[in-house]
């Protein structure tokens, strides 16, 4: 009846994305709290928090706590951010985490310039040492992500040529150092993605690495969110992160009331109505959403966790009959 | 580079969805200004309010001075809902509507016997007396419609089966009477449908009846609008009927806290930015949707006039260049 996948694998960023947004301050122990719900609900990866200066982002400044305090659950894999070699170590010797690297460059030079200082050529170039980084400490890198795949605040529409350089300069890097991209994630950072160019820009991808697994990093500031999570499942990609209740937000996108990622509830809500499996159990999600919104105190953009499932509908429609 | 229509017809809704919905009260000069913000914007169909009775919708006991207060613009059509006699003659009396009759059919026999208390037949031979009714004001009767397209909260899921036989009685009541079916509506009334089953019944609606121009209601309860509307852009729809900012909601739906319609100006800026033209001036449009806001006095759920356009964002690039 469809071509859509068979199943997905979500990623959920929620406690990391969504508390670093906040302007908080979040007590460590409902942090944990969100980080345990989350794992109960049958997704297989989370990512719980990153290691970077608390003087950055003052919302993760308790990030070693936070690692020491939830209860890893069985099956999930469970992540850390880290972006130098001091918040790698903090990661590896809290003896938490799933530790994988990532090899990430940005679609951008003008959001690159703005945030890192850096041409596309010296991010290219530090990408070496990030990599040796990683492997001084032993850590796989199977990962390539790309952010602003789709478009740039700073420096505006951002072409499919330029993503497959950037693509192809991921899988240079890899082979120089004798690795394997598993994984390569398109970032919308900044909400520039339509879902015709979500199917544009997977389309060259796949058109000249047809082999390569895709995931897609959408946030959903312009409404766009779900459509674009539809578009990359018409072009198979089965793997998407995404926060609870839409936690979330780019600090340096410079918007203002934007929303957040992609919400994973409504995401699980439209694959499992779709008959796209993803493990989840969609009303301990919810659950899950609820809290978060408990933890920050204000209303999350998350649609499910208020209109309902249809799930418990189809439930009530047959106890009446 | 796409299948999508080349434009799209959007048929705006949010004064009379909206302020029926809404607890109010809401100053009639206020819902005039409303209406007359949107005339500036390029839409080119606007429903202003509905004739019904106040006891019923005391949201739209001011009805008549709203009609007779807003501003005609030329080349927008202007609408008003009435469901029964005296409604249509107040539409009529006030000189102010282009009036036009509907075939309205509901897919879920539960629904009517809640909201109507008739059954799927009695709705149908119902319809011979609103056919008459139209037909005695010379008032052109050329749309149909389909309630509960998708599902239903009360009967649950709802067969293809069911929207097609459904479609075939709409087009012998038309036939009967001499009448010709310029535009289908199909409604997701209570927010059930996702991307695949929009695919599905639409293309099971064009595999019986290739001809047929058809036109999506979408409710964003679940979060799905923009999704659902990508997924009948993919299938050729062309019509859409949208709320400004996200205004509106089913009163009979027995929701809480539940989003509204899908909001006319993030479905204008997807449609624009993948090259569809709307016709209506996004900017202007986010005027108005800002104008809902300030009217009802609480968020709306509309994410454009948040998050911004990209319009905007290319300009300050290019400035910056």
């Amino acid at each position: 009846m469809s071509d859509l996948p068979r199943s997905v694998h979500l990623y959920e960023q929620g406690p990391r994305e969504g508390f670093q947004f906040e302007k908080g301050p979040i007590p460590t122990a409902r942090k944990i709290e969100l980080v345990d719900s989350l794992s109960r609900t049958g997704l297989k990866q989370i990512q719980v928090c990153s290691f970077v200066p608390a003087k950055n982002v003052p919302g993760m400044a308790d990030a070693d706590e936070v690692a020491a305090g939830f209860k890893r659950h069985p099956g999930v894999r469970y992540e850390a951010l880290s972006l130098n070699e001091k918040g790698l170590e903090r990661a590896i010797t809290s003896g938490r985490f799933d530790t994988t690297g990532i090899i990430s460059l940005t679609a951008s030079e003008a959001f690159l310039k703005r945030n890192q200082k850096r041409t596309l050529r010296e991010n290219y170039e530090a990408q070496h040492g990030m990599i040796e980084m990683y492997q001084r400490h032993n850590v796989p890198v199977d990962r390539g992500s790309i952010m602003a795949a789709f478009g740039c605040n700073f420096e505006g529409d951002i072409s499919v040529e330029r993503v497959l350089n950037v693509t192809q300069q991921i899988f240079d890097l890899a082979e120089e150092h004798g690795l394997t991209i598993k994984t390569l994630n398109l970032s919308d950072t900044m909400a520039w993605a339509t879902p015709l160019s979500i199917k544009r820009v997977i389309g060259a991808v796949r058109d000249k690495y047809p082999e390569q697994r895709l995931s897609l990093h959408l946030h959903d500031t312009r409404g766009m969110a779900v459509a674009l999570a539809y578009a990359g499942l018409e072009m198979g990609v089965a793997i998407y992160d995404a926060c609870v209740a839409g936690l979330g937000g780019c600090p340096f996108a410079a918007h203002k009331g934007a929303a957040g990622n992609i919400c994973t509830e409504d995401l699980v809500f439209m694959c499992e109505e779709m008959g796209v499996d993803t493990g989840v159990d969609l009303d301990l999600l919810i659950e899950a959403a609820r809290l978060a919104e408990d933890i920050v105190g204000h209303p999350l953009p998350g649609s499910v966790m208020k209109g309902g499932t249809l799930r418990a509908l189809r439930k009530k429609v047959r106890a009446a009959a």
